[in-house]
Parts: structure tokens; sequence; C-alpha cells
């Protein structure tokens, strides 16, 4: 085993937990806070929650809400504008992966200035960023507990992933309750990701034992709990657990890095509008087809992991009946199957696997590709 | 579920990562460094490495290694001192339990002044402390990772436990090439240290899934490679394994704080000279007993853990087993079996279980017990 690290942030999780989110930016010194948010989160009533929880401490706060699905450098030029007009000095980010990346993101240029743009790639941020508390509501980015932000080069169409451990916010607040809010559709897109943060983590060639335990309760929850958490918007047992779930790929992927999935979904999430999760979902099984040659034993490890009685099996078997399993568990909850469904467009292949295969999360996967077998991926997910 | 926090340092892991200690305390801020230790670090040739590290980074350094087993409060008056006049920034704590729990109270003083006295307790601390960097050398303490320093009142004749999660260090390397140096006993008394973490948080009052996760695969490689450990100084996979091992269970107790078999050996360290890990392997079956009324699921789990069929039994017919399995292990490596054999007088059982009564760790046992309670397990364990 080579050397490796895990880093993580501070977490609080728990029903009730996002009403400590005043005191928790407190304790980091904080005293004139940005709160960036998205519409859906001060709809839902959230946003409101955060806002009465630092009047009591007595913290200033501005809020920004400009925020989109696979959020723009443009939004988080915006951002940076108010923080530093209204002279904040810490960060709460609340909502799913686009508001806690534009948050992050936003930490940035705070303290380093320049663009976005500049700190593509890994480690290329210089200075201290300010105190940062993240409260995720969506069960999905685990960007609350990641190194990473991912953030839209407009003018490029292309998603630049940013890496580096000074963007492990300071706290995580993971707080089920705050999942009760959400659409079915959202529930099953959002927790998709999370089972395909879980095996990309666990297959990914930087896994190491810390990561892997974490992968591997991570997949377990979702097998448990995805389906009566998109059946039930007030099930608190498969809220709870789905919460545990993001948290826990969350530190997974934060430290083993991604895969092939992630690296194609990052190409067409920079030219369509589409839900993240469900790019996920429908790329899932065809890279795991691609990938089981990589490492059958650990593919087999999955589907122990999702509850399928492998004895008797050889790994690649076992590692077959795991893809069968996400296939059909994207299936009962509704999630959709095909590239052609969400309306992307045949032409792309070739331009889009180029991209993709220059991802940042591409490095990680554990089978060797070049584009002219992502286009193959990518044709038979069409 | 209760509204549970977990908190962790960043964690390098893997053979060579001792050689990061001088990079690592320079990302922090460093520029002149307290390096604790204790004589057989030095005489095993790991305080070299460390001194070697800082000065090819241009760090400045003083070291302090008057320190002890069951470390005193006057070793960590002493040790300020040195970090003082010495005009110190930043704490190395290399080595056993013993040299880190010095460190970590060292680095109280140094910012918070007064006797480290003051800070027995939960979150006594007020001020941040300095930069800290922990590398431990046994595979048995975890409190590279923890939120806990024990130090020895010399008046008083009792350990006193302090907690704080700004007693978790900032960065814990943990290199397993470092255990290559421990002898057989040391190993078997350090990796039952381990075991007895594992379990204790994995049935603690205050265990949560994120601390579960930890305690289950620290118990399993206990199981797997403790024996191996004390049987070979040179097989690097059992080094490795029991290096993982103990930084989970270090994880695990950490969140979860302990229970009765903590409680009672820091009253027995309190007084006499005995490795903390023999006293805990002593008492660990004997309280598992216990408590096995308390969980009995929890105490099945374990037994799965450790590698037993638990297949068609009752969870108590399953806990039983792991108590077995626990007292089976501790003498296929040799560990001492009764208290009368490391010296202890039957006289002080009461005086004893009146200081295990009170202390922090008591708090989190899974059973209700009472000071006869404890008399009656001191009494099976002599």
């Amino acid at each position: 085993m080579n050397i490796h690290k895990f880093v993580m942030p501070e977490v609080i999780f728990g029903n009730g937990a996002i009403h400590q989110v005043g005191e928790s930016c407190l304790r980091l010194g904080a005293t004139n806070v940005l709160i960036v948010s998205d519409p859906g989160v001060i709809e839902a009533g959230w946003l409101d929650v955060v806002i009465k929880s630092c009047k009591q401490i007595g913290l200033k706060y501005t809020t920004f809400y400009d925020v989109t699905m696979n959020p723009k450098d443009s939004e988080v030029e915006k951002g940076c504008e108010v923080y530093i007009q209204n002279e904040c000095d810490s960060i709460i980010g609340i909502g799913g992966g686009s508001a806690i990346d534009v948050a992050k993101a936003i930490a940035i240029l705070a303290t380093n200035g320049g663009r976005i743009h500049d700190y593509e790639g890994i480690d290329k941020i210089k200075n201290p960023l300010p105190p940062q508390v993240m409260i995720p509501t969506t069960a999905g980015s685990g960007s609350e507990v990641s190194q990473f932000s991912v953030i839209l080069d407009t003018a490029g169409q292309k998603k630049m992933t940013i890496v580096s451990k000074s963007l492990v916010p300071d706290i995580a607040i993971v707080d089920p309750e705050t999942l009760s809010t959400k659409s079915a559709h959202l529930t099953a897109s959002t927790g998709l990701d999370v089972l395909t943060h879980g095996i990309e983590a666990y297959v990914s060639l930087a896994a190491t034992p810390l990561t892997d335990v974490q992968a591997k309760n991570a997949i377990s929850l979702v097998a448990q709990y995805l389906r009566p958490s998109v059946a039930s918007k007030i099930n608190k047992e498969a809220k709870t657990n789905m919460a545990m779930a993001s948290l826990q790929a969350g530190l997974a992927f934060s430290n083993a890095i991604l895969g092939a999935v992630h690296a194609m979904s990052h190409a067409i999430g920079g030219k369509y509008p589409i839900l993240h999760g469900d790019v996920n979902s429908i790329l899932l099984p065809h890279v795991m087809e691609y990938n089981l040659l990589a490492n059958p034993k650990k593919f087999a490890d999955i589907a122990l992991f999702l509850g399928i009685d492998i004895r008797g099996m050889s790994d690649m078997e076992a590692g077959k009946k795991a893809i069968e399993y996400v296939k059909n568990l994207t299936l009962d909850i509704g999630a959709p199957q095909r590239l052609s469904d969400i309306g992307l467009e045949k032409e792309e292949i070739r331009k889009m696997s180029l991209i993709a295969l220059h991802d940042a999360c591409m490095i990680t996967n554990p089978r060797d590709v070049t584009v002219e077998d992502i286009e193959e991926i990518f044709r038979k997910a069409w």
C-alpha cells in the first residue's frame, strides 16, 4: 500500500442539527456570513431556518441565491461580488451540490482573487479559505464533506473540476429532516448519484482501507433505503439512512476520487441542463460492465454489499449480478434509462468523449480507456 | 438517533509516511517545533528520522523526552517550560500514548496557562492550541486521532481524563514501519488495547453509525492480524493492518467514548506503574460478561466481526462466544490473565472501585454500574 491521505470536516449529524448552524459559525470566528442557497431551498423554508439561527446568535448575514443546476462561473463571480461588497468573513452553503459548490468557489475567490478558471485541477489554491459551514439538503452530492467543487465554464461549455484539501469545509451539518421537502424524482436522481459515488470510489485506483469502509456502508444503505425514500417524503428511517449514505459516499469519493461515470457525466453536464444524478444513473451500469474486468473481486464485494447472495459464484458472476441489481434499482424508482430519453444528440458523442477523456475523474478509473472506449460506452447508453 | 458529532484529524498513512513530518508542520505554519518523545523511541532511532525531516525543511526544533509510562502532571509541566523557554510555536508528538498525551497536554498549557488539572473533564479548554502533528509508534493508544489526553495526577494518585475537540491533532502520521521496533510483549499489550477500544466504542451508549463502521473494522483486523504481529517484528502485512486497526479504533472511541474497562483501568493506572494495555486485556472479558445483558445484539455483531460463525445462535449465545474468543486471544499471545499476576493488592479494591465509578469513561458504559458491581468485576479479575 502506498502512502495515502484521508481528510474530512467536523460532522454534525441528526434531525434538528440545522439549528446549530449559527453557533457553528460563531465557533469558527465568523461575524458576518454570506449564506449561499438556491430558489428551491428558499421555497422549502430552509433558508429561513438558517437565518433565524444566525440572528439568534447575533451574526450579521447576507444572502445569495442566484444559483442554478450545473452551476456556472458567472454565478460564482456574482456571489463573490456580494461577499466583498458586504464585507463578509465566512460562508454558509445550504442546498444541493450546486449551492454548496458555488459557496466553496466563492470562498476560493474571496481570499485568492482571480477567476475561478485559474483553480481548475488539483491543488491550485494558495491562500487559506474563510470559515465554511455546509448544509446539504439533497442526500446526493457529498460536496459538504468533499475536496471538490465542480463549476461550469460557460464559454468553454465544459465542467471544471477543482480539487483541493482547502475545499473540505470546516463543518458539515447533515440534517435528515431537510430531505422531507424533496420531490420523488429528485430523491431518485440524487440517491443514484450517491450509489455512483460509492461504487466509483470503491473500485477507484486511489481507494484505501479508510475509503473502502465508507463506500461499503454507503452502497449497503442505498440498497436498503433508496426505494422507501423515493416512495415517501416522511419516512424518517429512510431519510436518515439516505443522509448517512450520502455522507459516507462523500467521504469515500472525496479521498478516493471517482471514475469514468463522473468524467463522462461532467462532459454532458457541461452542455446540457440535465440533472447530474440522472446522467450518472444512466451511465453507471454501462461503465460497471466496462470496468468489471479491472477488478472482479471488488465488483463481487459490491454485489455482497447490495445484499445479493453470492455463495457459489465466481467473482465475475457476482460482479454481473451487481450490474443487474443496479439496472433493476434504476427501473424500480423510475429513473431515465437512456441518454436519448433526456434529449442528448448523438452527433455530440465524439466531442463529449474527448472532453471526458481529459476529465480529472478519469485518472482513477480502474480500467484504461481510450476515446474510442468512451464513445462505445456512450453509444450503448444512448 | 440524536444529533451526534464526528471529528478527526487529517491522516497520512503508509510505510515511509514519517518522512512527511517536517513538510506537514510547515504546512500548518510551524517555524519552531517542540518534539515530544520518550527514551524507547529515541533508542529505536525514530526521533532521528523526525529531526532529519525537520532539518531538511529548515524548521527550528527542541526535543523533550522526560516521559514515562502512565505519564505525569510533572512531566507535562516540565515539557511546557521547555516549550516556552525555546519560544516554540508548534508540537510534534512521537511515541506511544504516553508521549502523545504529554505532547497534547503541553499544547494545552502553552496557550491556555494554568495547571493541567484545570482542564480535567469535558470541554474545559478555552484558547486554540498550537499546530500539532502526532506520530504513533505502538498501534495502541489511538491518541494520534482522539479528543483525549490522560495524565496522572501524582498527588491525587489518579488519572485525569481531558476531553476536548481541540485535542484532536491537526495531522496524524501513521507509519507501520515504526512498529517493527516493538517487543512482542508491547505488541500484545497495545494490540489488546486496540481491541478494547473497538469493543468499548461499539457497545458505548454514544456509538453512532459513523463510529460503528470504524469499530467494526478495527475488531476484525485485530482478530486477523494481532497474532501474526506478536509473532514477527518484520511481518509487514500484520504491522500495516494493526496500524490501521489502531487508527480506526481510535476514530471510533474518540467519537463514541469508552466504558467500564477504561474507567477501571484508569483507576489502577493512577497508582500502579503497569502497562495500560495489560490491565485492559485482563478486565475486558469480565466487563464484556457484565455488559452482555445491555446489548446482546451488538455483542453478537462483535462475534461476527471476530470471524465466529454465529449461524443458528441466539444473540446471547453469540455474545458469549465473543467473550470466549477474547479470552483465548489473550492466552494465545501470552497476555497476563489476572490482576494479582501484575502485583495489585486486593485491599485496594474498594478505593479503586470508587475512583472508577467517577471516571469520565463510565458515563457511556452500556450497563448501569454501582460501586458494588465494579468491586465484583475487580474480584473476578483478581
